[in-house]
């Protein structure tokens, strides 16, 4: 790339003190919405930036800085150091300015996608150095995060940022038809019927959006996936789509379907270890890295849940992996293959996955990533974790989060997921003794992974605030914050994003970081506290049926195969007295939660079936302590309301007001969740609610009668 | 012991249906209160009692029988098993008819004090049967119980109880001069200007309830011992009450100064290894057990908080507890040495005990077994354990509990500490693996010790009502209960206690034990939340001073060195960055403790210093959680109030006016400890406290210049 210097004159004390521009009311700009500065950075404030550098993505921080600061004419000047003073200068080792203030030891420490950023205290001098022009764009949007966010003070700058993960992944589970399972923002942002001739305005803003936050790759469509996806008329409309994020830094990856071969090659099957099948995936992927050179990779949902799979011919999960990865190998794709296995015929269904996989640990080639849930269900508001993390030691694993909120009341909840997210992340599974992290697992710091990801499904949609509900962008933010660094903590989170989507009123991020913060567990605690999970209603997931029978479904679809509420009690055994799920976890873990005492009260009744007279360490019965957590958390929606309320002013009308109505729909439904799960769990226990919390406003046989017919929902 | 048979003949069909006759409402009755029979029991209603043998033991025996069934007439008839059905036969292997229904084998299992309680489903006979007559009085007792309490069935019965502990004792730290030392409900029981010549007749009463519920030894004096406790002159007055507790199966021990040798004796001083000092503790060995032949045993607490000690000669506490053990061993005699014993020059105070103790490991006679309050520091509403539990494998611990209220708000509020007991007592040391928990270290389960032993400080005083507050009885109760029976919950305890004390309505049973079960929460969260601890005034420990300055006092005594409040955060950092107490613990509590994120949130303050800011599981920040549990603790103990205003009319009205007076008492401090914790910690945080909850109503410059003259608060 041409070496090149463009001086952006900036008049940023001017802006400073003028309103926001962009403050468009709509939750369209995202976290782009309030471009106020921080007053914090005042000391700092650039008077000129050098870029050092051109290319589309040099062109793209240009713009950037442009939109921010739209009052600087913006010229292509050679650089010159005495011009001015707190200059900010942009670029790689390529650019002699660049390479005469970095060393090489730095700059080999920042790898592909890092960045420093440094403040020189003589001239104040503000450096933003990378590797790749990806890293100058990450820095770039790092600097005006700082601008914009009042958590660092510019003046004394000089922080080296290398992301956790190589690769930090959305997946949309977006079908070809606009539709968008799982998604409660409207349709698919895909418009594939116009592609590749129409080009929607959204791709680019998303692709900005994403690179805002380190985001840089995408699977377009659906892990249920149509084979369609691969033929050339669709692969045509992807490469379009490839090409708007590629300065960007976002790499396009595809979910395929495993009977690919059969279905759109006509082969008689789609036997991994058939040559035939070979062939046809590797003339596939010649196919497409043809198109797309950056092309990712695939992701792939087998033998699952009724989809096609290798052990449909007898071969197993690393059999049907092995051989996507030997045709994606030459062109540096990976494979992402989910580990979301269970077979309603077979043990304790948190069991399933490590049984199948972790026998199999060793067999994945290198370029084979496993993809795991969180959890070992299936994404519930909250579980312990997945224990095939820290067992499979010679095999690469990613998580896989849920953006979208399947179960955590769609996107008509607040529910801030990043302490989700964090819970996880931080959870030790002491796999190689104490501080064996699921971050430090996943993220290669303790088993040296050649490639590491990460993966959050998508909870995009066509909406005009994109996600559904102003607050589940922030769940959109936090994923790609915490991939980028997965030690953030949610509170740096929801403190930025807070100041960047609404504005920097001390009072406001306080409360409503507050809100966001306890919004979670609020969740939990109307939903499924204490450890139980899978108590929503048959197929579209919504609101809840603890009671749900389904003539002839699968019983591990059922919440009462999880719950087993009975007269003497509830909960699911899975301590050694059980299903002996335990067992797959490392020690101490093992005993911690095989020992109704010591396993941690929020996982009680995941691990264990127990009394209703069962005294927990607060004092309170088993009984008592579920109707205090099912009030709690419709008490504490209740308060979110009123915070909400007393920031009226503080925001724009129209926000204010869709948050509001959101807000009340929450709390109404969380009072049906508390309603229905004790009115419910108490014609098991035959109990009272205690005096002094509020009764139920339902009738039990009236919820039960409650039907939804919500098959795509959008 | 001549063998003899009595027969009560009972008709208690006539009592079930009559009032009950012992229901006095002064609380002077105890758990003796509520005579009632459960109606569980009418299917096995004994109508013959026969007693088979005869001494001071099975005369009190009788007249307990007697006391309970006062309808009967009593008298001595030989046994003959024709004569009637449902005959209750108690008695030892002495007797021929009990040891043709009991074999060798089964006596062989029940040791001193065990018993078995079994009835035949042909006639309905039911045996009481034990190796001792002691093991039949427990055994009487707890048919007893069962009569008056509903969770059993004795139809079924057939139930072998065999102690967990040997030596199960209370504590007085009762003062010779008539004071008790941390004592809320009045002078002294033991009137000791009156002794020898006149015997109160509480006396009997006190042996009486001890020995129903499985307590058989009595420190009589405080720990800070006089050493007049050793002339001859008391040791007459103690005789006399060894006298009147030896048929109640209750061993007098005795807390001596470790100086007596000097004090008493005249010598020179009283070095552990000097010949004179030993020839005067094995002299007064002798002469002790001349007059007491069943004499228990010395507690000594020495070189601990000024007392003398072997120290002060340059000796060991092994050295020293040796020495008394040489002098008590002939005679049988035990040696209870207490670990509580801190430096104001050293380390963190919670990890002076063990620096001390765990090098002596193994060091230790036979017969000296090392006395542990349960956590590290001193009987704060909530502690970790104390990691010399499991750290001294070779030395025989016994854990002292504190069943008066020092830190629990007196005698002036309702707080059940049995969940404390049961806490402590079934925490996971680990240090055998999983599964070495306190009740299984101390009760020999672990290392075989031929030794057992568990104390508790005892809460009685020449109060009416015995222990200040009416529900303060359950304490002392469930004291003796758990010492019985280490693994009984508290549930239970609380059912039987309030069964027995006040009515087997069902209503206020489940109501009142849900209160019982909670309070010990409340408190905790009401005073020193999140595993903050010793907040309290100076020495009377009355009310919050979490301010408190003393020139000059030792800063081990003042709450800052506790809870370490600052500008940044509270907490006291006994992690490996801070004091490295961790590390007394075993893996994996050292890395569970050590990392905040999984360093149990009761404990959290306890181990980490930490920011106001940081967040918790929940999503509270930390300063926003100390807030929700001061309000909650608050709020619950209003709950308490209004629940036992419903109980009007179920109890009589002294002790419904006596109870709900002190729960008055017990809101106004709950709000009083609330403010003053949350405005005085507020001064660091700068933080509001968050507008959902109750606003302070003190002021907190007035709330520092209250002062207490307590010094002797009775």
């Amino acid at each position: 790339m041409r070496i090149k210097s463009i001086i952006l004159s900036l008049f940023i004390l001017f802006l400073v003190n003028s309103a926001s521009f962009a403050q468009a009311t709509d939750g369209s700009q995202l976290w782009f919405t309030n471009q106020q500065l921080s007053p914090k950075v005042k000391t700092a404030i650039p008077t000129t930036v050098c870029i050092q550098e051109e290319s589309a993505t040099f062109k793209i921080i240009k713009e950037e800085l442009a939109k921010s600061f739209p009052a600087l004419g913006v010229g292509d000047v050679s650089f010159t150091k005495k011009s001015t003073k707190n200059i900010v200068l942009i670029g790689t080792a390529d650019s002699k300015a660049i390479a005469s203030m970095v060393s090489e030891d730095e700059f080999a420490k920042l790898g592909d996608d890092g960045f420093l950023i440094r403040r020189k205290q003589g001239d104040g001098t503000i450096l933003i150095a990378a590797n790749t022009e990806f890293g100058a764009l990450y820095g770039v949007y790092e600097f005006l995060r700082l601008l914009k966010t009042s958590a660092t003070d510019l003046v004394e700058i000089d922080r080296v940022e290398i992301p956790s993960y190589q690769r930090r992944i959305l997946n949309h589970w977006d079908n070809l038809d606009g539709t968008v399972e799982r998604g409660y923002a409207g349709y698919s942002i895909w418009k594939w019927d116009e592609l590749p001739g129409t080009i929607s305005p959204r791709y680019e803003a998303y692709a900005r959006a994403n690179a805002s936050i380190g985001i840089n790759g995408t699977v377009l469509n659906n892990v249920n996936a149509n084979p369609d996806i691969l033929t050339k008329d669709y692969l045509e409309k992807v490469k379009v789509l490839a090409g708007i994020f590629r300065p960007y830094g976002i790499r396009v990856y595809l979910s395929v379907n495993f009977s690919s071969p059969k279905e759109l090659g006509g082969l008689e099957n789609s036997d991994p270890l058939n040559d035939q099948v070979k062939s046809w995936w590797n003339d596939k992927a010649d196919e497409i890295y043809a198109m797309i050179p950056d092309f990712g990779g695939f992701l792939v949902k087998a033998n699952s849940e009724g989809l096609p799979g290798p052990q449909d011919y007898g071969r197993t999960h690393a059999d049907g992996a092995n051989m996507l990865a030997d045709a994606l190998a030459p062109h540096g794709g990976i494979v992402m293959w989910r580990a979301f296995v269970y077979n309603p015929d077979g043990d304790d269904r948190a069991k399933q996955a490590y049984k199948e996989f972790v026998p199999l640990d060793g067999q994945f080639r290198k370029n084979v990533i496993i993809q795991l849930k969180n959890g070992p269900i299936d994404f519930q508001p909250r579980e312990p974790f997945s224990p095939m993390f820290g067992a499979m030691k010679h095999t690469t694993l990613m998580p896989e989060f849920q953006i979208t909120q399947e179960y955590l009341g769609f996107s008509d909840h607040l529910v801030f997921l990043s302490t989700l997210f964090e819970e996880c992340l931080d959870t030790d599974t002491y796999a190689e003794g104490p501080n064996t992290t699921i971050a430090r697992i996943t993220d290669g710091e303790v088993y040296n992974d050649s490639i590491t990801a990460i993966a959050g499904v998508a909870n995009i949609g066509e909406d005009t605030n994109w996600c559904g509900h102003h607050f589940a962008q922030s769940n959109w933010y936090a994923f790609g914050r915490l991939a980028w660094n997965n030690k953030l903590s949610s509170a740096e989170i929801a403190n930025e994003w807070l100041e960047q989507t609404f504005t920097q009123d001390a009072d406001f991020v306080a409360q409503m970081k507050r809100v966001m913060l306890q919004s979670r567990e609020a969740v939990v605690n109307y939903m499924t506290p204490i450890g139980l999970h899978h108590l929503m209603g048959w197929s579209h997931h919504y609101g809840p049926e603890p009671w749900c029978e389904v003539p002839g479904a699968r019983p591990d679809w059922l919440p009462t195969y999880y719950h087993k509420a009975d007269s003497m009690g509830i909960g699911f055994d899975r301590s050694t007295t059980g299903s002996e799920a335990v067992l797959q976890y490392a020690e101490p873990l093992r005993s911690i939660y095989d020992n109704v005492s010591t396993c941690p009260e929020m996982y009680l009744l995941w691990f264990h079936h127990l009394s209703w007279d069962y005294v927990l360490h607060n004092g309170n019965t088993l009984w008592d302590e579920l109707c205090y957590k099912y009030s709690s958390g419709v008490d504490r929606v209740k308060v979110f309301q009123k915070i909400w309320d007393r920031m009226e002013g503080k925001v724009d009308a129209q926000r204010f007001k869709e948050v509001q109505a959101k807000l009340a729909i929450q709390a109404t439904e969380a009072i049906w969740w508390r309603d229905a799960c004790l009115l419910y769990f108490q014609t098991f226990s035959g109990k009272p609610i205690p005096e002094e919390l509020d009764r139920p406003v339902h009738v039990l046989e009236k919820l039960k009668m409650l039907k939804f017919d919500m098959t795509h929902h959008n």
